[in-house]
């Protein structure tokens, strides 16, 4: 049974109906970079701004991601390119239903993140750039997962031993190294809201 | 880098906070049985019904699915296992997005419908068994395909060369050779209501 097999029903509930019910436009917000650069910190300050001016909203983040859907993959190149193409998808279905949905993966691959903005829609997806020094994100640390990859106990590790490739076009660059959670999270907020894509 | 190097954030906005947005508890409404038992369109008749009273909805099903995060994966039992292993995580994170999620897929074998009850929660799994005669799905025949399995131009089709395991205690049963769509979606509808899932 081919795909090609498959067609679309009619008459579900569109997109924009659920949008208008949400009373904001749905965006895949997708911060991208190193351990330690703040992404899932950044994103849960978002979403509870977010949150608290009534909108719908979700994270996904490596954490509720890599225990569920792909507990089944691992760190090599192939499995890490395997794990932002899922999350992209997921991340559409949650756009198709009327959410903000965040997500929070280190994502090192350009080509990986720009196949996500061409599965997603460039109108969609907003590349956030979180961006912090590596010897800060060392100094940071705060799973000890850099300890453990200088000790050579983590292999393929991203920016140690495995390459983390820097957005050239990034929607946003929030350097968590010189401003504040709160402050880069309104930063996230005020593009929205400048955008169109929630009120004010 | 093993997942067990993975932690959870604390802070992030939690699921009662959204379904108090939203004003519904979530659930995951799994519709399942044969090709051409009405599953996606009783599962879209009742996403209509909700969606105008006002709650947060999306439909999960074989085509915004397997066009999409499952289009790596064909109709091997193995491959069937892997589809529905991977829905049941979706639809998870949507249950934990505060929204009601109905899922539209065969899903012919019960170990799998079980697993997906086990990994989801029995509180927030809602199994609706989408039940017509093989005889009248083969005469609807919507697609195409039972024509198609027939002549043996697709193998593996559930019902004619695969089977379809019946559910033994799903919560629902819906007899859409004997009732209507509209009537077998409020049925759907009701029993939320009965449940104290939404509000009547």
């Amino acid at each position: 049974m081919a795909v090609g097999d498959l067609h679309f029903h009619e008459h579900r509930v569109a997109r924009e109906l659920k949008e208008k019910r949400n009373q904001h436009k749905s965006r895949v917000i997708w911060f991208t970079g190193l351990s330690g650069s703040g992404k899932s910190t950044v994103a849960n300050a978002t979403e509870k701004i977010l949150h608290d001016m009534g909108l719908q909203t979700y994270i996904l983040d490596g954490d509720n991601v890599r225990m569920g859907l792909n507990k089944d993959l691992g760190f090599s190149p192939e499995d890490r390119t395997e794990n932002i193409r899922r999350i992209t998808e997921v991340a559409k279905l949650f756009a198709d239903s009327g959410s903000i949905v965040l997500t929070a993966f280190i994502s090192p691959y350009r080509a990986d993140r720009d196949k996500a903005r061409g599965i997603i829609s460039n109108e969609d997806f907003i590349e956030v750039f979180v961006n912090a020094d590596l010897s800060i994100c060392e100094d940071r640390d705060p799973k000890g997962l850099y300890k453990k990859a200088r000790a050579g106990e983590i292999k393929g590790f991203t920016g140690i031993d495995a390459p983390y490739e820097t957005p050239l076009n990034p929607e946003l660059i929030l350097e968590t190294d010189k401003k504040d959670i709160e402050t880069c999270a309104q930063i996230v907020v005020d593009y929205l809201a400048e955008e169109g894509i929630i009120s004010k």
